[in-house]
């Protein structure tokens, strides 16, 4: 087993599913077609006819259930087949389908057994829910790396002063850092003190002010990230008020591929959509043109090798993603022994 | 042996291959090269020169003979070296030859031993050649899908309720379908009695007339199959003058692409060339444009997988194709014991 | 092993990196970075950060090292990491790096043993240097096709009859062939006497005139060709003065692609500019309109397959190719077993 099952992977935005557009996504090979029922539910069935193995998303769904465009087989949301245009129903006219919960703005699956899909499980991103729609940016970034390189760059933000040093980095290398496990996160600190804030934080340390940027990383397997963002001028006290929120959540699509889920939020400037649009082009710009390039050529070089097999220099910015890895290893070997 | 070798499979159309244009295709993954020898005969040769493996279709075709443009040895149809402009000529500098015949307006080849190359083993097209050209429409549709997708395409013609739901279907899931073996065929009959009659066969049931509609399929390995169409207002005796005859024949380029060679033709309005041009539009864009995509795509979610070892659902639909599939079978293997 | 390790690869020209702008090519798979590190060396390293693989050259070179983009360690020219700026620096923060030497107006790599690398063994191709820039014409042609197949088509110049009738051969195939070997050499002698010179020889040999033309061609591993060509009126004596030398070199990227390198010289017109770009554009036109091609559809033909295992039909003119590919096989076996 190369992928965790049993856990709640991000499908999706809410707002990519459309009552009438269903959604076709590959995650963790499993190539699967999202609809919405009608009903308020969210059907997930595997894409494919069980009949001659069209792909049901290029089949119609109606009335809460897909009709496969080759010769007309209709399942329900279940999977089941509730019409066979030439004939009696058996019951091998079925396909495979997974629950998925509707939270937090996002869609989410659960791949495993279907019996331990419980919905608490999902990770707790109510911050998500509690912001504003107009102080919130979610994206979707397909990219051409593994997963896990991609948890790597979040959980090592060092990267930063050197791929985006004058936008979003420049003060982390010099921070304090510190990675700690909390439960089932692992987490991470970075505490950089009266520095000289790159150009994301000029919203809040007026130039030429120095500053005080505290960023926090938890991650929880398979590759949920939530980074947690204070920044004042020096020696302002750290308040909840001020720390922003934002979501890095990697689906694995397959071994070389990531639908990279993100959404920034804030507590401040919740109604300032001029800022909010400012925002959105910078972090779209850093993500898109910054990160991606490098990611796909990191994984270009790694290929097909294991990334251990290579025998990576690890460094002390490294601490937290290498804990991650491991922790995900032994959930995903766990599973495999079971 | 994954291909049937002792049949003729169809390379082209005879139009296809011009007295002074050689065509290449590769056929079962044999690469090949036909042209004209100018004696009324047609030469095929693996198209690779024996000496440093140029493809020959990169060389010149003259006086029956094909000259590889890397280094000049020169071939006659029968793969025989005839010049060797740096040496003599040795037993050795030879090249793959098959035999070809050109009938029913197509080139057959025959990739199994020559000595069993018995033309008498061609299928019976005889009423291409029987109909005026004005009555024929020929295609040709490279798909990148496995053969025996395209064949079960064309023995369950309840598809086309589906995927040409007005144009060409829309009466075959109500029809009375047998499906019955005749010596080397397998022929199924879909029988549609006072049906709404598709576009297609608005021409012999004008609207708003309900008509009876008969439709056979006789299928013949590897993939070669004729289908017959009787279209009448209701309740009019079948004849054969109202039979329309149209060849699908699948040849295989390799595992994963075909190439699609189909002829329409038609015993009545022979000579309204407007009506072959509509019915050539609305051909090519059912062909093309709705079955095409669908056995691609398809494909592509079988990917590499063996057909059976996904344990497809069987619906009364497949009768005919399931059989068209274990007869193929049974010839590969049979092959493979000799 | 695949590929000869202990000689020198042409890895480029001199021109293709400045100072500037570094140069990232793979050879023998393996993929390299060069750049020029400020004090008259060159630095060839494995385009590869040891941390987390992301690939050198997308990084920065500064003050003659290399600075990752990712996490900014920073490299020497001989792999030697100068600075973490995270931590301490450790033995195993080092990256591969290869000796490289600039002679004869190229880049020569050396993927062996590095106490090997003896620069007296780059072949000794001093004509370009002797040759005035106004008479050297210097190219670059990256060609999708085994390196020894490039080899093979200049040590078999009868294709030039075939690929190039008029341009530069003709007179090829009537020629006086001899192949001899002398030391580490492969060389094979053109003598064609008294023939009709083909276009490229009509500068030497006015028209209508016939002319003689000798060319040899000398080879040593893994790829390194020099051809020498004498033209002049029938019947005039040889003169080193009259003969002009084309340096041939390819370097294997992979087993499917080649860095092909070639340079001509002359020692006659070398002033002459405007004949100098007449025959950069014959030459560019023969290679990359005429010979590439046709290498490209032959390694299209070949695939995956050893040359050997397709028994080619060898004729008298490919006894050079031949030894060579011999020669070759049997360094890079003594390599492997040492």
């Amino acid at each position: 087993m190369r992928y965790l099952r049993n856990c709640w992977y991000q499908a999706g935005w809410s707002s990519e599913l459309t009552q009438d557009v269903p959604l076709a996504r590959t995650i963790a090979e499993i190539p699967l077609l999202f609809w919405r029922d009608g009903k308020g539910g969210i059907a997930a069935l595997l894409d494919r006819c069980p009949h001659r193995f069209a792909p049901l998303s290029a089949g119609i769904i109606k009335n809460g259930s897909v009709t496969c465009g080759y010769h007309g087989l209709t399942f329900d949301g279940s999977g089941r087949c509730v019409h066979n245009p030439h004939g009696g129903i058996s019951s091998a006219m079925k396909v495979a389908s997974f629950p998925v919960v509707e939270r937090h703005t996002a869609l989410w699956i659960w791949l495993g057994r279907s019996e331990d899909a419980d919905a608490s499980r999902i990770p707790d991103l109510s911050y998500i829910d509690a912001t504003p729609e107009t102080a919130r940016i979610a994206g979707y970034l397909p990219t051409r790396a593994n997963y896990e390189l991609l948890s790597d760059n979040i959980l090592d933000l060092s990267h930063a002063d050197y791929l985006h040093p004058t936008s979003l980095g420049g003060m982390m290398t010099s921070a304090k850092t510190s990675t700690s496990v909390d439960g089932e996160h692992v987490v991470v600190d970075w505490d950089a003190r009266d520095c000289v804030p790159p150009r994301a934080f000029q919203g809040l340390i007026p130039s030429p002010q120095r500053g005080d940027i505290w960023i926090q990383v938890r991650w929880v397997a398979p590759a949920v990230m939530t980074l947690s963002t204070f920044a004042a001028p020096s020696g302002t006290p750290r308040t909840s008020h001020g720390t922003a929120l934002t979501l890095h959540n990697m689906t694995p699509e397959n071994q070389g591929s990531t639908h990279y889920f993100y959404c920034s939020t804030r507590p401040y400037l919740t109604g300032d959509i001029a800022f909010t649009e400012h925002l959105r082009g910078a972090i779209t710009h850093a993500f898109s043109i910054e990160d991606k390039p490098m990611l796909e050529r990191q994984q270009t070089q790694i290929g097909d090798q294991d990334f251990w097999d290579l025998e990576p220099v690890l460094l002390s910015v490294d601490v937290a993603a290498v804990r991650a890895r491991r922790k995900l290893k032994v959930l995903i070997e766990a599973e495999s022994r079971n």
